[in-house]
């Protein structure tokens, strides 16, 4: 039984950690066997590649299977270039075609073909189907290892069915139920099935299905198996006939990972492939520093901007004072309407075609944000400055809140609109178009009410 | 049969409305039937509280049901609100016990009062079960509806107890077993149960549970369910007695609002309590305008830093020409160290623990982004301004980003160290640090080498 209290989950960590470092391996063996698959993974994810090879080969045969499916492909790799020939080979034959094909895409070329070609005919043929569907299909990333019933079947013949797939297929929960064509007419749960008399038939008991194409990217259907809360979506071709079968637990896979990419857009970072603390430092460099470099030239507009008005700036210098507070606030206006969005479009809460309600509710959001946060700072910079100045702040708040609510609302519509990824758009480009804009009304001000 | 394309929903959603705006309740119901649970679903999170309650009631009653379960329960709330009394309490005793609370926690008072009351007493206890277990715990989220059986019940006796429980338990497919004392010892598929012998007993067949306390946090246990990669996973009181069962559907649940709390927090907002569209646009205000107000008081910060500055900046006004691009790189570096540490912590790839491996980490990565930002900018500013303010430039590009990458990584591990959610101190928090930060950084290098 797992220990749900961290204390002892860190005490295993710890004796792991010490073996590894002694090279002490039977005590190493020793601590591995009390820990779980899932805790195993934790472990090898936090190591460096020796460590996760010297840890990886100590485990008891049927363990090291699991714990391999259920690592990182990315890990998968490391650990294949760690490992004798056979033992890659007898551990690529016994994965599941799916997780077989996100393995291969992590190797090299010349180890993917050979690894292939040592595979049993009808593993071969099912990995080959897998791999023609495209890179970030659903199709990809699907199980073609189902068990599907007839419509003229009984209960009883559907049971004996299900019965002697027991063993190979991805799940038996969830029946799809298909014609002579292999064309996908409904889905018959094993709950329901046994709730059945034993002479009722598949057709009297099925239910229309949901589904989707085997070419649908595979987060949309990942999402669509979550938001419909199914352990399993069947997958069809273009014929509506049944390819593969998505469980929840591989959903719940390809979200994670979509929403790791997610948020890593957001933070202005290209998503890492693997987890953090086996990535490289040079990984971590080359996944940020694009970006930041294409935010920061996006942002020598404000130079541009501040250099047109450096003449004001140099009549009355107390203006520079202010603008990282205004265009920091603007800033998080923008990110505030852009997060909240994104979000509700990810959730389907909101589609590309509200875009005009969506412009209309963040002008009036952005517009009470500003005259709340404009009211405050004309008091303050009034009594601290000159009634003047704190006019100039007051009203480049209002401004630049609306602003930058109505552009931080619509940014992520736009983005889906023309189908880019709605979170590339988001928080740092919003910040950087805000700045430039947000300085450009800050001056406009500044000029109309001090008269200069 | 659902069709997967947009085009088509988009169709039916266009019906709705038309039939909608001109209350024309036959063609209502009439597309109504056509769609799934899924869309009504989606549609009604699309429209104001009049329009919910004309859809929801042309609804037939089983479609009707299970529409109201999948709603999110400030919408519920808000339907219970527009429904007849006796239509009200007939729907609360059709829900299952653990959906009841939810939508107990979004009605008055009065009204939970008299609902519950109204139950059947079976219905009562378990529903009274549930509220016992403090707010934001997984005992609050957990199903009470589970069969389990006893280890030395035989593989017959086990499918026979699962076969008088197909219509009431939550899950079928993975059964808890336990003790005479009620204890949890262990958890059995019905795949294997159905793979077994006839006389094989449940104690040869069951496999360690992995289990959740009901007192832990709702987030931690679907994230571990979710993990794990398992259909239902027990929850145990302090004697490890089985009390409910977190089915992974109620898991994928938890877990999108989980989600967007984070994002709503990075974006420096508090979460949405209903869907985007049904928000009124004063509970987005609210929503977001007490973070802002904190943010710009704590970015105050930088208009005090400036003043102590403001003698350097008349003397030399081109230095504030660069103010708004140095802060704001500082800002986007400070945001992909803290979106990747705090994605890696919610994944559970690092720990509070790894803080020094993680500052290490991110000074390394600061100061190699810095170095590069920093080359550039002082070739640049050289050529277009002159080689002193090139190497202010430049020198203040390494400083700043290395400091912005190590304070963006420790805050996330830092938040997590004291228990709070470390998506709040996170980037609106960080990017304001690092600006008054950096503007001190800035001027002291700028005095040092222009010697002012």
């Amino acid at each position: 039984m797992t220990d749900s209290r961290t204390s002892s989950i860190e005490t295993e960590d710890r004796e792991i950690l010490r073996a590894l470092d002694d090279l002490d391996l039977p005590a190493l063996t020793a601590a591995a066997q009390r820990l779980s698959t899932a805790q195993i993974v934790a472990i090898l994810e936090r190591l460096d590649r020796k460590q996760q090879a010297v840890l990886y080969r100590v485990l008891p045969k049927g363990l090291a299977l699991e714990v391999f499916e259920n690592l990182d492909p990315s890990l998968q790799g490391d650990l294949v270039g760690g490992l004798k020939d056979d033992a890659v080979a007898a551990l690529f034959a016994q994965l599941n075609p799916d997780d077989r094909v996100e393995l291969l895409d992590e190797l090299p070329a010349s180890v993917a073909r050979r690894l292939l070609q040592g595979l049993p005919l009808r593993e071969r043929e099912m990995t080959a189907d897998i791999l023609g569907y495209p890179q970030g299909s659903i199709g990809r990333r699907m199980s073609p290892e189902f068990v599907s019933v007839r419509p003229e079947l009984t209960q009883q013949q559907a049971l004996e069915r299900v019965a002697a797939h027991l063993d190979d297929a991805e799940t038996v929960y969830t029946l799809p139920v298909t014609d002579n064509q292999r064309v996908l007419v409904g889905v018959v749960s094993l709950r329901e099935l046994l709730n059945a008399a034993p002479d009722a038939t598949v057709a009297e008991l099925m239910k229309p299905a949901h589904w989707v194409r085997a070419t649908e990217a595979a987060e949309l259907a990942a999402r669509r198996c979550a938001d419909l809360k199914l352990l399993a979506l069947p997958v069809v071709d273009n014929e509506t006939r049944l390819v593969g079968i998505l469980t929840v637990d591989d959903a719940l896979r390809i979200l994670e990972s979509a929403e790791s990419e997610d948020q890593a857009r957001i933070g202005g970072a290209e998503p890492l492939r693997r987890p953090y603390l086996t990535t490289p430092v040079s990984g971590l460099v080359r996944s940020r520093v694009v970006w930041l470099l294409v935010l920061a030239v996006g942002a020598t507009l404000t130079v541009q901007v501040l250099e047109v008005f450096e003449a004001t700036l140099s009549e009355v210098v107390t203006l520079a004072l202010f603008v990282p507070l205004l265009i920091g606030t603007g800033g998080n206006t923008g990110n505030q309407a852009a997060t909240t969005v994104t979000r509700a479009l990810a959730l389907g809460d909101v589609r590309p075609r509200d875009l005009f309600r969506v412009l209309l509710r963040e002008f009036k959001v952005g517009l009470a944000l500003g005259l709340i946060l404009g009211a405050l700072a004309f008091l303050v910079t009034s009594l601290v400055y000159d009634r003047e100045i704190g006019t100039v702040i007051g009203l480049t708040f209002v401004s630049v809140c609306t602003m930058a609510a109505t552009v931080g609302g619509a940014m992520p519509l736009l983005a889906s609109a023309v189908r880019a990824d709605p979170a590339v758009f988001s928080n740092p480009f919003i910040s950087t178009f805000v700045d430039a804009t947000g300085l450009l009304i800050y001056f406009a001000i500044a000029r109309a009410v001090l008269g200069i």
